[in-house]
């Protein structure tokens, strides 16, 4: 089963495509605890993933696989419509092939991660969700994702460990949905922190709307979602690093 | 490990794509022992591979992985430089996706079996092969291929167990090595069975050019190998199982 | 601008992949009058349009481009969200493509006809009809389709021709609209037969619920659709061409 | 026929796909002549073909198609064995492609340069040659390429019109043969300035093994190449414009 503790921060990575790069991966394995690499689909190749996973190695940092829809072209963002035995397929397949990657370093899988477009699927679409948690249960790993009810209640069923997610990057609706990337409003490093000592302090986030939503991240701990392909990824990082670094230091406690 | 018998069996397997179909698996599967599915490189598709290993699991027959050069339009048999890390990087990728599936059905991998070039890649060039080799080896299991002096060395070096190959429905030139499918002589069941006899009673094979050739086969037993790809690939598995079982009957000694 | 005469017949073709074959599109080239090609977005690749492109001159048969959704393990039959920009640049590249194969062997583009999941988009999304209109003005030929009133009205205020089509091989709903491929009754040549004639005689179609529809076609004439990938393409080919005659030969009159 | 001055600047363009960018276009489209756009087989899709072209006409810049292999992960700069006609039918398809995009924006197709890989093949491969000739013929547009004596001879042969071309940015070897830009020394603006300088003086270029060799650009003009994708690009394209301003400007004939 896959490590948490209750600060964390993961991190996608390995998201460039043959000659095209993407994020700064280097200069973020520095700031962040875990490294959700993409398998192929929506990003990534086999040599790309090598290296990625060498780099995570070298740092120490844990390794996850970052499953996405299979569009390239539309770097698995764009909604299509897929049967769930296909999704069911093409999730086995691309665990399958990180967990090869892995394998061949001595490492193990800690997580899986669905991208972009079919981390929303899984939100969305009750087959769907079920066809990627019946994949994911086949490597006894956890899920990383919203902890919704329907999510909450099928990993369950399933038997599938999740790991909720808090974002800090992105914008929430005012019912505590995410807001995809492309309609999120840009952030800052202050906003970054802003949101981590929020999160910390009060349990809530502000929504895109600027109503104060609960976030319902239980007990047991979370892990904050920095993306490495938006501009400025690397001081978001840091600043997240930085705010995590204060929360565990007992800013919580001192501030009430 | 994998297992093998003096005599067994294989085929390549779920090389459709998508909506395309290839060879006639479901009536193979009836004639042979192990099959070799496709990673989705040359052929194959996540669900195709779903359904394939479903239909060996229902068969009771085994399976390897059967990776091959990323060259979808070419079915793989087109000649590429590919650099050996990347190509270490994509039999891991391919053969870790297999494994994926077959663990998600509770079937262990037999072998690896490159596809077309990527076989003739693995004879022809020293950093390929090793390349490959040090890939395979991470998941424990043997490489099917052709015993020359270089491959039997290499796999001792590596550490990977050589399941030496027989091929009855393609050629073998006067020095002992294989034509590729589009410059070989199509065959006939007959051929087929005259092959396999031949090979039983004398260990050689007839070459294009007519000459006799030694095929060093060892004394563990070694695969006979059948394309499900070419016409008539139906009844030339029911050839090569009959000619198998007149082989098992002991027609080796009743002839001498 | 494209030929039509009252009642064509056209026919999808060149649906292969490399060395995947679809129909059998060298028999269905003796039946047929237009040939709708791939171009290498759902099925095709550029040798198998020049080789289609080859047979259709050899049979005398006209050429139009048959493009599709980004999407080949598809087949182009499923749904995806695809921006209304992109897809008027994914038309203009695919229909250019074949544009540019067809100049080679100095023959006219015929028409453009957008393949499965597109057709339906087209008919569905105004935003995306509008960007595939445009796109196919570029090329001053008409296109098949439909003959809705929304299809009708936005054709004539971009400036593209519209070519109605009747199908014979697929089902209509109550209300006259397409029903996909997957979802419909397999048809028989006698089934065809009927239908053509029907059409001839009422201008009615019978739906997949058993009432009758009114089919628009309008006076200038309409272009009968075939499939080359059902099976017993071939059959309802020469079906075709056989009711077909029987209505030029007057048959309708001769029934009142 | 394409339009040639003496002394203009190509560059490669539109090599990004998808979400992943390439070279910094918009600035680059201010100091250079002539854009080869990336036609979907090693880099460029549809939209960014579409934004490419509009970038290049609101700056007045001639358009050419930059075809390549098929091989998007290797950016098209791997050798891979395609039979000639299969490389005929990609040429035809890829400049067709990039021609439907610019009869959309009302511009004229200026000519065609073979990418990465491709430009080798050419200049190595008579068989290739021939192909690609061919289908650069169709389209009645010069192709861009080093004027050895086999390439102008076949050109002269084919009808294709010859721009020569020369390199500015990667190395020549001792017997004038252009390197991979992999293998070559990465440049400075100054080495640009002076590469131009010297062959506009003496008609030769300084080899990477020191010696001079003499490049038979002929008396009717060249292109001058930067590639946008190396490190440096901007600076490279802006020392290169300087320095073909200084040699219009005579200063040929003053430092004689």
């Amino acid at each position: 089963m896959g490590q948490i503790d209750g600060w964390e921060i993961n991190c996608d990575m390995g998201e460039g495509f043959g000659r095209w790069k993407m994020g700064p991966d280097e200069e973020l394995m520095k700031h962040v605890d875990v490294a959700n690499v993409a398998c192929g689909f929506h990003a990534g190749d086999p040599s790309t993933m090598v290296r990625t996973v060498r780099l995570a190695k070298q740092h120490g940092i844990r390794v996850g696989a970052h499953p996405g829809m299979p569009d390239l072209l539309g770097f698995g963002r764009r909604r299509m419509a897929i049967a769930p035995e296909d999704m069911y397929a093409a999730v086995l397949y691309q665990v399958g092939a990180l967990s090869g990657i892995l394998a061949a370093e001595g490492m193990p899988l800690n997580h899986v991660k669905p991208h972009g477009e079919l981390y929303f699927f899984v939100q969305r679409d009750a087959a769907i969700r079920d066809a990627v948690l019946r994949a994911v249960r086949t490597f006894n790993v956890p899920i990383y994702g919203l902890p919704t009810p329907q999510m909450v209640a099928d990993c369950e069923r399933v038997g599938v460990e999740l790991i909720p997610e808090f974002y800090t990057d992105i914008d929430y609706d005012s019912r505590g949905a995410l807001v995809p990337v492309a309609e999120s409003v840009p952030v800052s490093p202050q906003m970054i922190r802003d949101r981590i000592l929020m999160i910390a302090i009060t349990g809530q986030a502000r929504s895109a709307t600027g109503t104060t939503v609960d976030i319902p991240l239980g007990m047991g701990g979370f892990s904050i979602c920095i993306h490495s392909d938006l501009p400025g990824a690397l001081e978001n990082a840091k600043a997240a690093r930085a705010a995590v670094n204060e929360v565990k230091k007992g800013i919580r406690i001192s501030i009430y």
